[in-house]
């Protein structure tokens, strides 16, 4: 079975439309510039993936009949990745194991600070969330795929991005969220299929990559594609993506890769 | 101006349909067995009111073009009520004083809590939520209108429902997650005409009111009106609502009163 990724949102924290936006992508047609909170789930032959648990993480599982999660991963612990920790019950209802969820250590911190009693030795209750945490800071399987935080500069919030390897499958690096990325982290981005990054905006933001950044970091990492995601109603992404090369494109909710 | 009620959702916290169910609720073709999760709008001549910030909150705001809000009511704190407060971003970009919150003292605290760098005197950014904090355990004016907090039991969690009251306008109770309703809140609930209450599923919950349960308290309130809300996918509503005397029924997405 081929590995796919699956977007299931592709924008930044406010989603597009905004509310009560009447701007050209707000008030757009083009089901492209409907877009939810940045997440994605992967499939492999063997695990369900799901990086981040953003606030629309319901929706996106209903679209995408969604039943089955073998492992959350957490990009940080904005609410815009986070706020949607709460739907996560409803796939540990159907395990018999607590559910793994791989972070780094401050942003699993975090979770167990906001959800409390999920974390607690006292959750007993049928029904509530099960985690296993899995702090992360080097490589690491799930199944055979190699998975390997992309560590990067996000503001003051640590932030990581994940690749995804395994033989005889595209390999993916997944970078919804960052400001600029380290030179060690560009080292680990060598030979990718897809690259996936943040490109907020065509004007530059403090904690965001703006478009012309974004561009400039694909064209040093030379995947063979690259999908910009974590996108701004302030993007007109048809008028932008004209001027692109054909291996940069815009990502959209649904777009499945593999 | 006629005071409207809008039920912007009426389910219990998993939403219906469920994530991965394949039951007849979830699976039915019928638009009332869509139920985001539960909270109403109310409209007076004078105030845009929130009753709660659900996970939905973007959603239910996008589908009933709502833009301004000047005071959100919480019932309580759990998450199925709180998970959209992100949200309220949106409607605190379009006010020039900070958005004003009503609560028990509780419930603000577990807010302020989990929500720290809103409540915090250090926000001073731009585009984050600025709260304006109400403790409430008595009436209050919001406008010409007269907001009485409804103290109920619900498991663990200090909770409450809301008495809406104007001259000229129909009086409103909402209580939408509740187990019991003490002697002394339904001494409140007297001459209402449209009263909203909790009827989660036929069979009993420990937190929650059943439906044989809810349809006692509704009787022995007498309101012109009762409507049913906070469901779950267990309810089969309309076989249900076939048994029901006309005066009681159930409550769907979008419906709105006046």
């Amino acid at each position: 079975m081929k590995t796919t990724l699956t977007f299931l949102g592709t924008s930044t924290s406010v989603g597009i439309p905004v509310i009560g936006c009447d701007c050209a992508s707000c008030s757009s047609d083009d089901p492209k510039n409907d877009r939810m909170r940045s997440s994605v789930h992967i499939q492999t032959a063997t695990h369900s993936i799901l990086v981040d648990s953003g606030p629309d993480l319901r929706q996106q599982a209903l679209r995408h009949n969604l039943r089955k999660v073998d492992a959350v991963l957490y990009t940080h612990c904005h609410l815009d990745h986070t706020a949607g920790f709460d739907e996560l019950r409803a796939f540990c209802w159907r395990r018999d194991s607590p559910l793994p969820l791989y972070s780094s250590l401050s942003c699993l911190d975090e979770l167990s600070r906001v959800y409390a009693w999920a974390f607690s030795p006292e959750n007993i209750y049928k029904g509530y969330i099960k985690p296993a945490v899995h702090p992360v800071a080097a490589p690491f399987m799930l199944g055979e795929t190699k998975v390997t935080p992309l560590p990067v500069q996000h503001g003051s919030v640590e932030t990581i991005g994940f690749r995804f390897d395994q033989a005889g499958q595209p390999s993916i690096g997944y970078i919804p969220d960052a400001k600029s990325i380290p030179e060690t982290t560009l080292d680990l981005l060598d030979g990718l299929d897809h690259f996936i990054i943040d490109a907020l905006r065509p004007s530059p933001h403090p904690t965001h990559l703006s478009l012309p950044e974004a561009i400039e970091i694909a064209q040093a990492v030379g995947a063979k594609q690259t999908w910009l995601t974590h996108i701004s109603h302030e993007t007109d992404y048809l008028l932008e993506e004209s001027k692109l090369p054909p291996n940069i494109r815009f990502a959209h909710d649904t777009l499945t890769l593999s």
